[in-house]
């Protein structure tokens, strides 16, 4: 649009003789010709524009967005696409912004980063992050109603429980340990509640359930929408040689690999000192002390975790969850079938296998679920599209969260 | 070093005769040969060699490194210098990897970005990250010995506090509202402990002081150290239109600004509604209910509300931490004289004022302090160098923390 049209050259003679009328057009022209030069004022100063990024679209789609006009090649790769790590090439504007839009998305929690020139880089404009070991990506949350994944995913304004780093004294270890603790909105010291027990895989540690997993704002909302019991929950470490997750003990600010991980050194195993988890739980928090009131499931490492506990202390708990589980059976050994008997002869209420259609442990999943067919050991199976990834590990914690303490 | 001239040439009718010495050292060459062909092999096909960074050098210095083969300019930005954000040009080697080297530092918690072609790049070799209002920055701590800044900030072997997010209802402002509470190591839900309450500046939340602050570290070393007596601590949210941090509450995954911290449309001040948070501490936790196992302190905006809070409640608190503090004296009003003369006539126990020598309030406090002088009012004074920064907030929150509740 042009200003000038609505206007009459300006000169000193006819200026007395404009219309009030004409004069707001010349202030309305003066003003949009100094927003222009001040805009490319900016630009020619190689001043920075205001990105925002990720722009979630009314159509459904998001757009990325990433000032570096001297880039030459920016895209974007996340889990917003059909391969696992799909990338977008990003086009640059005029202002030196690059920019890439999806497909339209469904509801989720999506994470992503970009590459410039080469280079992984977090978006800038986006402060929310999840560390996976030492990989810091960003995310963000697609939602179109009440009751989607990402309505699940998201902090509503429903009651929230507490979140807390807890360091406990674990004697088999010889150490100080550090868990997290999600106590319910309900939680007032007074009333006692149930304990589900939530482990992590190898790589993680006692962040991993509640930052890449949203454990807290998975059970604020299911316990708003009446959907799960109110429960506490329980996320420890489940690395033995390390005392909590990296730059929260005293090894200091490493960067983590998968070394960090190795159990070389420790004093036992997860599952050997496990009763000192459950122990201190039940002696610092209002707990239900008896096995129906007591679930523990995990993911990978943490399902064979969730696997061990469950024919070492079947008296413990009743209801088990394997979250695409590293869970081995142990071939022709007469004390592993026996403990396997003793687990399910003590009838517990849930034994629950969840995993992706394309996981790698499939197979290790159909070894462990042949075992119990020919014992005709009872358990339920879930079965899903993808493999590996945490998308699947939300959906199987809203599943097993609502299956159990119900009966 | 050239291995060849170590070793003969080699050719078929020679090699029966070679001793074992020189066996060894062909061995080596051709080890050594392979190394640097797949080296050249890795920066050929653009492979990423391991890059570590920070690295805290032996001599007291810090290497930052960071791969971009292609980059024309990087540099890393940090308050690692004289200056506030000082820059130090980084020179590319043949493999690719940017570095520069800083001076010798002093034991403190530094923190940093790269400049990668003028765009503010996060180190990706280093996932320890804080996040001021949205921008994330890296940070390392640099220690020489017990007792120096760099040990009081790193997480130590010492019996460790729990730090958890707490919601609470805050009747006065109409809202659940989150907070973040430290309770000492001691803490067994039976023995009582006194609360000093730790309150963030504007841009901040109540993630501000655990993460940028430090603040469960330095009580755990101050406490371990017996410099300090166990005290719980509790950060609660200073932003009345805001229930809590960015990302915890219902509007989403907002990127927050200077106008996200506004208070306009708020039913209450942070010093109105202050009483709402003690209420729900001594109802929740085993605290000292006296004036004088109370303590407050704040940095900034927050050190404003210490200052509101001190003369609105002189009950309630027997020690109050003015940091750096945007305290307006009001002049020439009658009630603010008499609520002032109450607050000092109830003798509290420590009115601590501490300020760096380049802080952009230093006349507000001299008039704070002028106003204190010209009625006699006692206080203790703390100058130290710098300006507006956490660095001196750290500071402060130590030197407060060890001179409550011994009396």
């Amino acid at each position: 649009m042009n200003h000038r049209i609505y206007c009459k050259a300006m000169d000193a003679s006819s200026m007395l003789s404009f219309s009030p009328k004409c004069w707001l057009r010349c202030v309305l022209f003066v003003c949009f010709g100094l927003i222009a030069v001040s805009g490319m004022g900016q630009q020619a100063l190689g001043m920075r524009p205001r990105v925002k990024s990720p722009v979630l679209n009314a159509d459904g789609t998001v757009t990325f967005n990433f000032f570096d006009p001297t880039a030459q090649q920016v895209s974007v790769t996340g889990d917003f696409g059909e391969v696992r790590g799909q990338t977008l090439s990003m086009t640059k504007q005029e202002n030196g912004v690059w920019s890439a839009t999806t497909k339209v998305l469904n509801p989720e929690l999506y994470s992503y980063s970009f590459s410039v020139d080469g280079q992984r880089v977090i978006d800038p404009s986006n402060s929310y992050v999840n560390r996976d070991i030492s990989t810091l990506s960003n995310i963000f949350i697609v939602t179109k109603e009440k009751g989607d994944k990402g309505h699940l995913y998201q902090v509503n304004d429903v009651p929230h429980g507490t979140l807390s780093r807890v360091w406990y004294d674990s004697p088999t270890l010889g150490q100080q340990r550090r868990m997290t603790v999600y106590l319910p909105a309900a939680y007032d010291g007074k009333k006692r509640f149930p304990v589900m027990y939530l482990l992590h895989g190898h790589g993680g540690d006692e962040t991993a359930w509640g930052d890449l997993g949203r454990a807290s704002q998975i059970m604020d909302n299911l316990i708003a929408e009446g959907k799960c019991v109110p429960m506490i929950v329980v996320m420890p470490n489940g690395n033995p040689t390390c005392n909590a997750a990296p730059g929260w003990w005293h090894e200091g600010m490493y960067t983590p690999d998968g070394n960090a991980f190795n159990q070389r050194g420790a004093k036992a195993t997860m599952e050997e000192s496990f009763m000192d988890i459950v122990n201190f739980v039940d002696a610092r928090y209002k707990t239900v002390r008896k096995r129906s009131a007591r679930a523990v499931t995990g993911l990978s490492m943490g399902g064979g975790h969730t696997f061990g506990i469950s024919y070492l202390y079947p008296e413990v708990f009743d209801y088990y969850g394997l979250q695409s589980a590293a869970a081995r059976v142990k071939r022709n050994d007469a004390q592993f079938d026996a403990q396997m008997a003793r687990l399910f002869n003590s009838k517990p209420k849930l034994y629950w296998i969840g995993i992706g259609k394309e996981d790698f442990l499939m197979q290790m999943n159909n070894d462990l679920r042949s075992y119990l067919d020919s014992h005709n050991y009872p358990y339920e199976y879930y079965e899903n599209d993808g493999g590996h990834i945490w998308r699947n590990w939300r959906i199987y914690l809203a599943i097993f969260a609502q299956r159990i303490f119900k009966d």
